[in-house]
């Protein structure tokens, strides 16, 4: 294998390597893999990202920008293979890396669903609900989000070197915000082969992506109030970075995705036999080895009743023992190296520390697989710890190893594992394992505002659990104090990291032309054709529909109730509707009024109208008695998505009586021809 | 009147000044009004919120807390009058007090109805919806958000000493979190004396609020990563604080709100003789002159079609000419004075590095009201300014001078204007005064990453729109960049600045115990009785029933049809509904299947439930067939609010088909008897 040239990728040139040139060395024997080092322009780097690549993903709608992102996630599906390979040489076995590459590709499809169902088609999100501001509606204030205009960069760690890229970027890019990604550089030659494949699939627009093998020099120093830093690595370099001050003068946001000593507890009720105690235990020892632990949601404390401490550990060990370490690339190896063996001299040092407050129940014999170059390759054991004083412990609570490495410490109480939980000041996860809902409430009231995500795992959840170690596309990663206090992915909370919320106050004329969405009290257009006789394109925004009116006689509550069986006091029963404090006598069925409604607005021939799919927000505003008359204006209220054959049009249905007061109100929703 | 000693209140008790103490001033001729000074034991207080107010307040749900939030703000507003008469020695009008007290204790009244009315009758908050993590929904995610564990540290500004203070009381308390705080010391009698009725009240839990009339020492030094600093003040400080090594090692949360340059924007519309040139004018006068030009939220730019520069200047210089200036008792008085002799000095100063760019149009002349006195007391007269350079220029982007002070400036055209906008590198707030929803929609795009907020005003928002300088609680008010990055209120958004938001991952079962509302899969509780038959105390959720069957007939459907007038033809005409993609022929009408479905659970006589007064989230899975069977599963899912005589129910309806496939779901919401 020839020794690789990692290229950075600057202003849509490569660049290759330049200045100061790294060595960077296989994990598993030390040879020399790939060498990089970068003297770029990054003034001009980030002019490039702000001037043209920004621009260029803002002209796109969030549903345009979620097609490309699904497109690249198809690309570097099909040329996976490649990585693999790569990522052997970081001590990756395969599992890891599918951890890496295939959990980094899955994450880029999940944001380009969630962009197409959970973002509109167009280029401004509507956080939250309308508020009205005044006595009529007049003003009104909305909340929106815009893309920011300026340029991400990221600052990856070492260990999943694509996931790392691609958690980030799919956010980053559908949030039409252009990103510098700069990898950690032990692991680069696999971030640069991921990254290449993306500039090659010719999928995104020029300036969209740009990529420093490097040092990345004083990029940080010229960043403003646009650009956002999305930091992981350890919490020394992260608060090195924070306190840079062009970056504390222009506020400029700063994610930080740090240390964290995760724990995990073992319900009070997840004796040894129970189910919950088993899985616990493979969970346990899957965190500690993938990845060799290096994880930045590995367990490092394990929280167990003192009565099943010895349990605890035997059965961990256990399983350790039978761990074969070794060549990633044998199949029968279940953990392979560390990433260098800079991080084996780091890993070891942390466990002395740790070793300083519990003494060692597992590890340290170094009993690897045949074969394995022990002294260039970056091996270590699993180590497991048992710590007999946690309340007094400071280190097992603040130290984090990055590698095999765990401590087993035992509570006394549910209270007393919560404690010991939040001593880890600020984490990415916890998980708890039990089958006893009260403890989980509890667990989550103690603990929940120290930690990033809970992980509730038991007999129920066995094969559907994602994993105490997995951050998912759909949930926050990050966590407070220690773990940085910083957001990443959460679905659509990720792609707001990169944009601006800006509260908006207008007239609701003025707020629909800004959101492109009916407002009530706006501009309505009453055309000549019935709006169901548009065509999704045809169809305008406040497109609307007064229909004629109809009387709803007693009959009709009659004759509806006996026909559905809905024969519910109020509606059959004068004396007993009036005793009732919300009704005047007897009234219409609110589905009497709902299917009235329908049978006003509905064009019976067929058109471009397919199917009514839903309804939401139906509120009943004022009883109709028997005499009322009903007249229904419904609007087109927002085209939220397409496809090539229909879209889906949201309809604001409001019925009003003969006195013009509105007796029900709703979101009507149908699906429409092109 | 004598010397006030303002006292700080600290772990339950009052303190009088000590230490250094320095005299506060009357702002309008120079008296002494009060002396303060704090030698207090910092971690004594931190100590007594984090473990008596902390626990204390998280005992209670939200409803509970917004219950007193309410009553505090009852309380307070009998008791305003005392507060005016300390607000004039500020240097402020009754209108400008107005802003302060009545629009501080206004703000306590949105938040406690939002409490109750966006927040469930517990302590968990729901963040946004549902993930269901795998296939079968065995395991699923939900965002929930907790309490933060320790303290709030408000920092407040000298301006609004009363609102500064309850605007971020409010959302603190609300969430759980106990508060120290801060006033600035320039109008601290005036924050000493509402924080004095506030512990007076008797309303709030022991250690909720502490108050420090002095220096904060090293307070800041010692917080963690519970702990939220909410800051109001200049840049300068906030980036000295912000880099704390405390707080940055901790993470702890740093809101800020800082430097702003405000700018307004008259649309390219909005020629001289439209209505929106005269707001614009009005408008403009009023944030220079209201509360001397003391607000976070002033018009510091003024950005003017180049035709209409002139008449703009003359127009503002107009009013501003009629603006009697001096004792703010003095009802006349439409302008009273700044803060402090120190704040003139930097005002004027700040004035004179506008001046370096801008030619001064109006003002200086020193034209106060008879009796003022000119020498002790803080007044200065408005000034405008005119740049002709705005592109070149410098300090009128980045330079605030806090006081009556304001620079108009030509544009081009929209995206000059929005440009030179942007200038002011992230702001608190910007104006447009347009009747055109494509200039609204083009400065959203353009400028919105760089505002917190957009107002929007004209002819059609004339009588309720609301200022361009008025944060309100139900929006955020903040902005990224030079005005902090910062949010504050913006509703329940910020509640949340002072709670963790977590990810839960468990099994329905877990959630459903954790969160205290029924989740799909939870196991359900099959009670003797119908669950309608129980009143609101006795339902719990997960309360299930499992109704009858009933066939849905051709001749049903063709009879609903006729009934309602819904002839639509995928239920009339056999041909015609094969050839729609969605249906396999005729099909029963949705209001069809939710009437049924009524008919199936609805219990006739009277009862417990009250009415329904909604229904949520209705979707349409699957098409119903004549001949097909419909059966309901109703499920209590939630209690969300209740008074002394009844509480809302939301209910989980499943109506399956003979087959077990889901054919329709939604949410019913009823009202329930206690």
């Amino acid at each position: 294998m020839t020794v690789l040239s990692l290229n950075s990728f600057a202003a849509g040139k490569w660049v290759a390597p330049a200045g100061t040139i790294t060595s960077l060395k296989s994990a598993i024997d030390g040879r020399v893999i790939a060498e990089l080092g970068a003297r770029l322009d990054f003034a001009a780097m980030i002019e490039h990202a702000r001037t043209v690549g920004g621009p260029a993903l803002r002209a796109l709608t969030f549903h345009e920008r979620a097609a490309k992102l699904k497109a690249l996630a198809q690309y570097l599906n099909e040329r996976r293979d490649a990585l693999y390979e790569l990522s052997y040489e970081t001590g990756a076995t395969k599992p890891d890396s599918m951890i890496d590459i295939d959990g980094g590709i899955g994450t880029v499809f999940v944001f380009a669903s969630k962009g197409r169902r959970e973002l509109p088609d167009d280029v401004i999100y509507l956080d939250g609900n309308l508020e009205q501001l005044g006595k009529t509606g007049a003003f009104v204030g909305q909340h929106v989000a815009t893309s920011l205009q300026g340029v991400a960069v990221h600052i990856n760690a070492f260990n999943f070197p694509v996931w790392g890229m691609l958690e980030k970027l799919a956010p980053t890019l559908l949030a039409g915000v252009p990103a510098i990604v700069k990898p950690a550089s032990a692991t680069a030659w696999l971030a640069e082969a991921a990254f290449r494949m993306i500039v090659e699939s010719g999928l995104l627009p020029d300036g969209a992506v740009q990529f420093v093998a490097g040092s990345t020099g004083d990029l940080l120093d010229r960043l403003g109030s646009q650009d956002v830093v999305s930091f992981t690595g350890s919490a020394a370099t992260a608060n090195l970075l924070r306190a840079n001050p062009t970056i504390l003068e222009n506020a400029t946001r700063f994610i930080a995705e740090q240390d964290s000593l995760n724990a995990t507890i073992l319900g009070p009720d997840a004796a040894p036999g129970t189910p919950e105690f088993d899985i616990f235990v493979k969970e346990v020892h899957r965190e500690m080895t993938a990845k060799a632990g290096q994880k930045c949601t590995a367990i490092r404390r394990i929280l167990v009743p003192a009565d099943h401490r010895e349990a605890v550990i035997e059965a961990i060990s256990e399983r350790l023992a039978k761990t074969v370490i070794g060549d990633p690339r044998v199949e029968a190896t279940r953990m392979g190296a560390l990433a260098s063996l800079a991080q084996r001299r780091d890993v070891l040092e942390k466990a002395a520390l740790i070793g300083s407050e519990a003494r060692q129940v597992y590890g340290a014999e170094n009993g690897f697989a045949e074969g394995v170059d022990a002294e260039n390759g970056a091996f270590v054991s699993p180590m497991l710890f048992a710590c007999d004083d946690p309340d007094g412990a400071d280190k097992i609570h603040s130290v984090e190893a990055f590698g095999p490495v765990s401590t087993v410490m035992a509570y006394r109480d549910l209270d007393h594992a919560t404690a010991l939980a939040n001593r880890g000041a600020g984490s990415l996860v916890a998980s708890v394992f039990t089958h006893d809902p009260e403890v989980a409430r509890r667990v989550v009231l103690a603990s929940g505002a120290f930690h990033g995500r809970l992980y509730f795992a038991n007999r129920d959840t066995g094969r559907e659990a994602t994993g105490h170690g997995s951050p998912l596309p759909h949930l926050v990663h990050g966590g407070p104090g220690r773990a940085g206090g910083g957001e990443e992915m959460g679905g659509i909370r990720g792609v707001m990291h990169y944009m601006q919320r800006t509260a908006v106050q207008a007239s609701p004329d003025l707020l629909a032309g800004i959101t492109r969405i009916y407002v009530k009290g706006a501009t309505t257009i009453a055309g000549q054709k019935h709006p169901f006789r548009l065509r999704f394109p045809e169809l305008e925004i406040g497109h609307t529909l007064e229909t004629a009116e109809r009387q709803v006689t007693l009959e009709d509550i009659e004759h509806f109730a006996e026909f559905t069986g809905d024969t519910f006091y109020a509606h059959m029963d004068e004396e007993a509707a009036k005793a009732n404090p919300f009704f005047p006598g007897r009234v219409a069925h609110g589905y009497l009024i709902l299917s009235f409604a329908a049978g006003l607005f509905v064009d019976p021939a067929p058109g471009p109208v397919l199917a009514n799919y839903g309804l939401d927000n139906l509120r009943f505003m004022k009883p109709v008695s028997p005499g009322d008359t009903l007249k229904v204006q419904l609007t087109a209220k927002a085209k939220t998505r397409r496809n090539a054959e229909y879209g889906e049009v949201r309809w604001d249905v409001t019925v009003v009586n003969q006195d013009g007061e509105q007796v029900a109100g709703y979101e009507l929703l149908t699906m429409n021809q092109m």
